[in-house]
């Protein structure tokens, strides 16, 4: 009777750890996150956040991991209520796009930069990454109802989480909502039309 | 009859300075690169550096902008021998992105990504990324001979400089050469395209 609460604290004091991994990341950089900083800032011992994460690697890739899943999901339940037809497109551009411009992935910025160089950290950053595009890519796919056979809708769906992770990384150190706005909208009409056009080489 | 000489001297000095932050950025990152490790990799003394440049962020702000003007200037050069007519959008869209997948944009990005932690880095680094957005917008303009009034011709010139800075992004820690190329070439068929089409919004 008395494993039960056991596992739920030990399953509350992980995430408070993951999501102050993210803050930390996002707010203070990479240099700044420690796991003692971060044991500190989710107020957990560090005795007991070295028992959950043995090594900062291990506590800052479980966070960006674990952050993205639910991240996804989030994006998947939402996508309930966005419209059918047109303006579907924008809608699920901009959804995309704001996963971009959010705390997960200044925070990913920041170890992707710092992974650049390290190659033990790259090592570990690779993987993950890879996993991130793939479900990134599958998840706009079915929102956009696309048909990923195409090999243009394929690309053009690539190049529209390009284009999202380059205005992710223009909005970093500035505000730039307004230009990002315009351009979700050009971009969504664009690639409505080009969804229609034949294969390119 | 002494001081041109000295002046050269100097202005050598200066040159390999700024050459050896960038490379010191782009493969050892932000936190490995100050004054003495890249007056050493330049083969110059400290006091020598700390001369011209008295701080990190002088040196490295200043690498930053010369080296952006050096490629902006190359790549208007290049333009030169770019084809006329069928393939010009192609050639001019691969010769921004490969700008944005150069030591350059490795450099900025480590520098990008401190700051993004670091108020005062900020301050430093908003105006130039404002001027390196702006200039780098002109470029494309006038390679791609599209007309900058036309709001849907402005926003997909934007658009494709946001798609090559996240292009530049999904190459730092692998080497993403191959999906690249059929995403530039899609992107520049379909930007060919659009740039026929009527505005939106």
């Amino acid at each position: 009777m008395e494993r039960e609460p056991k596992q739920d604290r030990s399953r509350a004091t992980r995430l408070r750890l993951l999501e102050a991994t993210i803050d930390c990341l996002a707010a203070q950089g990479w240099g700044a996150t420690t796991v003692s900083v971060v044991a500190e800032q989710a107020g957990v011992s560090r005795g007991a956040a070295q028992h959950h994460f043995p090594t900062r690697e291990d506590l800052i890739t479980a966070a960006l991991d674990f952050m993205f899943d639910g991240r996804m999901a989030e994006i998947r339940e939402e996508a309930v209520g966005l419209p059918i037809g047109p303006g579907r497109t924008e809608a699920v551009v901009s959804r995309m796009v704001e996963y971009f411009t959010g705390p997960l992935f200044r925070a990913a910025l920041q170890v992707w930069t710092a992974a650049a160089a390290d190659d033990a950290l790259r090592q570990r950053v690779v993987p993950l990454e890879a996993k991130f595009g793939r479900v990134a890519h599958r998840v706009t796919v079915e929102l956009l109802g696309a048909d990923d056979a195409d090999p243009v809708a394929h690309r053009l769906v690539q190049a529209t989480l390009d284009l999202a992770r380059g205005l992710g990384l223009a909005d970093v150190l500035t505000d730039d909502s307004l230009r990002r706005s315009h351009i979700i909208r050009q971009w969504s009409a664009t690639l409505d039309a080009a969804l229609g056009q034949p294969a390119v080489g």
